[in-house]
């Protein structure tokens, strides 16, 4: 019996020439089964009369699965496998936990530290792979990118595939996909993957000059079904709806993005990660359909409020980005791109890279992928570091009054506690320390990267002495 | 006949010994009057048997008066002075221009560049000395400072005097006032006068061990008309009802700030300048009795939403204070506020300067006066040259969608800019730029403090290069 590990890929191809168009007239599903546990899961047609159907198993052991047609020749076909052991690399796919943190669906902790890389699946194969090679060295976990092809500001050049036939004119038949162009899209998802890296996939977004922005609702809801035929059974898979949603509001309205959540929640077996990501027009995050709230913020001291209002976890993935373009929301200095993750991440939220540096050929990271120039993913991946020798089950805000007036940061879970004092420089602290239990007391240097033990064991300490010196946090951890 | 300078102050002495108490028994007042106009002005017992009233002309010319009183030994008393033209530092008080800005009476541009020393009067002549010789070296124009003493952290010390009678118990007689305190206090009025200093007079807070903020309603009512007296005379006077009127709420409920704001509005013949400084529970300052707006927030970038809000002149007098006391609100970096300071001016608002370095005898200049240790100051004064040198009606901000954005200040009036870029490096900038007008383009380092010209002139420019370096600003200036 044929063997795929735990949260693999099995695949089922089918060869066949129907008559008619192969991507809308063909219907084909399958029944997977696990003793009495059954999952319907779409297939697609690939191409060169191959039809497909990928599952994602969840659950080790015997599965069969039966297909569904209305061509006769895909109709009833049957099969097993086993489902075995997930290999030491493969945590399966990322859940939500602890209310507003996350984990993989095996109880290993993840914490997100993505960048962005809008267009890089476009770039052609040497910088494709050079993206990867950077990615290898640096901690991002998470990548934010898009399925089409980006025309915008820096972002002149066409892709090397298209998503749909094109006629000689340029004009898309929306009713047929290239499968060409998704098996690339897939085979960068699956590199991601192997890097340990999850793919937060763009399934719509403005920046359009070949049509894709101005689909009809039908075309935009098979372009999704057809994404999640061929992608969902990938597990670091995420998906966000859009990209600046609020700037396509004019072409598909407020109701259009609700059915389209409504649609992932209906076509993906998975249930893989949900959201979506606004310019100024925040999307009602408290919505059922979505997981995580997706947000776009340069003030990253209102991480709190964003907890508060959407009770979810919160990701600001694009609170600026290090660079020097003369657009505000791409040229912060790298300390203050650092400076923005620590405050999100010690209120127990997250944040995004992304770098924008002005390139003579226009290659800037941020979209293009390529190699980093900047000096904040050293910092991040540093914070990393800490966030995951920590709790975990994640951080929650302090609460402490002198800790929220907009000033310091300081997230706890149990007597461990992960303050960040920013642009304040305090010689000693007071506030929100542990009760009646010893701990002992670290200064972290955030840009220096560097981690001080303060002397002694402190327990019931009316304050804990500090350097006076800005950009520091401290952390506190219970003597055991 | 007597001469006295606009602005200057006449005063008329009465000796009389009437039975009761000197300070509620005896009613006097004066008309003042110039041609037909008549100005009613409140006296006051000054101890010793004395009575005054002092009174500040703000026209030139035969001025005749006529008192009144309850005391037929100083009632009807008659006499004039000759009010002739003001010295050369004397502008007369100020007042509010151009909706959101201040001048002086004159008509001499006036920009708040304030400082906080609250206790600063009860710190003992040798110490008050050397904050008056600090003060001439410094930028600042506005002082804001207690009647009542202090108690507080770091703030232990007895006051030399006190504002009312004690018996031997310490407790105070709320009905009678120590005219000793109030000439104390009324010399260094004077002294910041004579320094082109404001005296930003904060008439109640809840820092007290004496009894001052326990006061009844009716006891609060004599004791701001006896400081109105007194004070009101003094050109450089402004009134700020309260520091952190909120935490006195429970004391003094809502409508009794409304009140006072309304007896300062009755009793003062001058109609200096009204406000009110929260913790954390804004004042409505659309109330009409408010002059402009007081503010304590760490987050300068809500600069906008203030003057939106309000529709008056914004000062945010604590946006946090230079040092490296363990309470937020003391311990950002110099950086940091100089930082701030931009932010809120660039935006067409004010800021306010404190400084709080720890100092083994709490001889902090937040509080106390006395020497500046910190590096911010300087760098206020670089600000206030740089604000003295632009418009005389002060800046608006620029309401261009990428400069609001909560990233970076931009100022204009006419086709003069102040934008300021803070944490942003851009090495270009686009938006905002005056139209069809030629400019000139200067880089300014806001910390290094210096002015840097781009070659040549500028007009219509699709962008203008900068040096894509952190916490500059850049000032554009139209050729004449």
């Amino acid at each position: 019996m044929k063997t795929i590990e735990q949260w693999g890929i099995f695949e089922i191809a089918l060869e066949g020439r129907p008559a008619g168009n192969p991507f809308t007239d063909v219907a084909l599903n399958a029944t997977f089964s696990y003793q009495h546990r059954q999952i319907q899961v779409d297939g697609f047609y690939d191409g060169g009369g191959v039809y497909k159907i990928r599952f994602m198993p969840d659950t080790q052991g015997e599965w069969r699965y039966v297909t569904h047609s209305n061509h006769g020749e895909f109709d009833a076909k049957q099969g097993e496998f086993l489902c075995v052991a997930p290999s030491a690399s493969n945590h399966g796919p990322v859940r939500i936990h602890n209310a507003y943190h996350f984990r993989y669906a095996d109880g290993t902790p993840y914490f997100p530290f993505g960048t962005t890389c809008y267009a890089w699946v476009h770039q052609g194969n040497a910088m494709e792979e050079q993206t990867l090679q950077t990615l290898k060295q640096t901690p991002f976990n998470k990548m934010r990118m898009c399925v089409f092809p980006k025309h915008y500001i820096y972002n002149a050049n066409e892709p090397v595939y298209y998503p749909f036939e094109r006629d000689d004119t340029g004009q898309s038949d929306f009713a047929r996909f290239n499968p060409e162009f998704f098996r690339h899209f897939e085979q960068r998802v699956e590199q991601l993957r192997d890097l340990g890296i999850e793919a937060d996939i763009i399934i719509f977004h403005p920046y359009d000059r070949w049509g894709y922005a101005e689909m009809t609702a039908e075309q935009d809801g098979r372009y999704l079904r057809y994404l999640v035929a061929r992608l969902a059974a990938y597990r670091n898979v995420w998906w966000s709806l859009a990209n600046e949603y609020d700037f396509l509001l004019e072409k598909k309205p407020l109701e259009q993005w609700d059915r389209f959540f409504q649609m992932l929640e209906t076509c993906d077996p998975y249930q893989h990660l949900r959201s979506i990501h606004q310019g100024s027009l925040l999307y009602d995050h408290t919505k059922p359909w979505v997981t995580h709230v997706c947000i776009q913020h340069a003030d990253v001291k209102r991480a709190k409020e964003w907890r508060t209002l959407y009770r979810k976890p919160v990701i600001n993935d694009e609170c600026q980005y290090e660079g020097n373009i003369p657009l505000p929301w791409g040229n912060i200095t790298a300390q203050e791109l650092v400076h923005r993750f620590w405050i999100m991440v010690a209120n127990g939220c997250y944040a995004g890279h992304g770098e924008t540096y002005l390139h003579p050929e226009d290659l800037l990271w941020w979209s293009k992928g390529g190699i980093l120039r900047g000096e904040s993913w050293q910092r991040i991946a540093f914070l990393r570091q800490v966030i995951e020798s920590g709790p975990a089950d994640g951080l929650t805000p302090l609460e402490d009054e002198w800790v929220w007036l907009h000033s310091v940061t300081g997230g706890f879970n149990g007597n461990y506690r992960l303050m960040y004092f920013g642009e304040h420089q305090p010689a000693g602290w007071s506030w929100g320390l542990p009760k009646d239990v010893a701990y002992t007391v670290e200064v972290i240097d955030t840009w220096k990267m560097t981690i001080t033990p303060i002397d002694g064991i402190f327990k019931n300490a009316a304050e804990i002495p500090l350097p006076g010196k800005p950009y520091l946090a401290v952390r506190i951890r219970p003597v055991v």
